[in-house]
């Protein structure tokens, strides 16, 4: 199947990665792929550029926002969140029509320093905010609740752990389960918390997520849902 | 030893009996006691009034909130979060100065409507203040992410999942940490997330716990930190 990854951040790339070696084709979307694929510099956190990547990777095609959404028969969101809905609406509301799009971006804001804050919170989230923008695709909000490596190698962590899955479309919902099966999820782990404004929840677990990273010193962790 | 409850709602009454059941002494403040002990209908939900309550448990007292926080040696806040603050002034600054305050209140504004939003939230925490409010006592905020009942009873709920302590003061954690241990909670079941701003980070866990309780028709749940 062919699938946009939106971001080619940490996120994107291990989405991407695992999307690749489960058979499926890939293109990354990003805003100026020549720019992006003229950087041979590091990034901040000193992993290798992104043509280093891809060229470990040539199935994977980068592509302008607008044509990898094209491409796509279902999207990934990985973009920061709060370039979200900027880079979905170069990706365009006609090539999104009708399609799956997975939000697993936060919107965190770090422009008051560390720890960043949410925003929108409470009456509004990312998600809801991606679904009204853009009504005629299929949001569902999912894996924004840990890190990127755990998102598609569940087994990282030892014992049950779960994902979350919020969106309005029931199909929607049951094609996500899918990708989070073929990721190695077992499926009783998935939790539905019900429609798209769910996921207010799921993103205000971040900042206890952020708070847990401090104390345990590392992010190999992952939220359980234990239940009598 | 003695401990003022805040508050005569179900946590309160929960944590109250336990106290009592572990050999502790205690007092309930409320604002207006005789008012308390007037009514004898059930409350909002189908509980027995807090007489015939009291009338079974005859060792606890109850008290206007300053008589409590002055018989208290420590204190634990199960008031409404959105009355915290007021009922904690009523306690008394002087009344509470150099005690362990656990609070487990959260700042829930129920004013707009279902789901509750938090309030404050992001850069501030119920706890945090509190403990502005009151820097003579020691505030620990634990047990806000659960259900009463588990609370007192981690066993409710099977396998591992955890209780989060926030505070400034290591000593006034540790004595928490030991009320917990006495309350059932297995100690590495603990987890210390740092100074009282990581309070914001268990109060909002609010809104995915309301989510939760939605999703699974039930509250005997609770969170678990799976780690590598």
């Amino acid at each position: 199947m062919r699938f946009a990854v939106f971001g080619t951040g940490i996120v994107g790339q291990t989405i991407a990665h695992k999307l690749v070696s489960l058979g499926h084709e890939v293109a990354m979307g990003t805003r100026d792929p020549e720019a992006t694929l003229a950087r041979t510099e590091p990034d901040g956190y000193g992993n290798p550029p992104l043509s280093q990547w891809l060229a470990e990777r040539p199935s994977v095609q980068l592509m302008a926002y607008a044509d990898a959404a094209a491409f796509g028969e279902a999207a990934v969101n990985t973009t920061a969140g709060n370039g979200s809905l900027q880079a979905l609406e170069a990706a365009g509301a006609g090539n999104l029509a009708g399609k799956v799009l997975i939000d697993i971006a936060n919107p965190l804001d770090f422009s008051q320093g560390m720890p960043p804050a949410l925003n929108p919170v409470n009456t509004d989230s990312l998600g809801e905010q991606i679904q009204r923008a853009f009504p005629e695709t299929r949001v569902v909000k999912t894996l924004n609740t840990m890190n990127a490596a755990i998102m598609v190698d569940p087994s990282l962590v030892p014992g049950q752990h779960n994902a979350f899955v919020s969106g309005n479309d029931a199909e929607a919902k049951a094609f996500v389960v899918e990708r989070l099966v073929e990721f190695g999820w077992p499926r009783e782990a998935v939790i539905d918390l019900g429609d798209i404004s769910t996921a207010r929840g799921t993103e205000m677990l971040l900042p206890v997520w952020l708070r847990l990273w401090g104390a345990l010193g590392h992010a190999d962790f992952n939220f359980h849902i234990a239940v009598a």
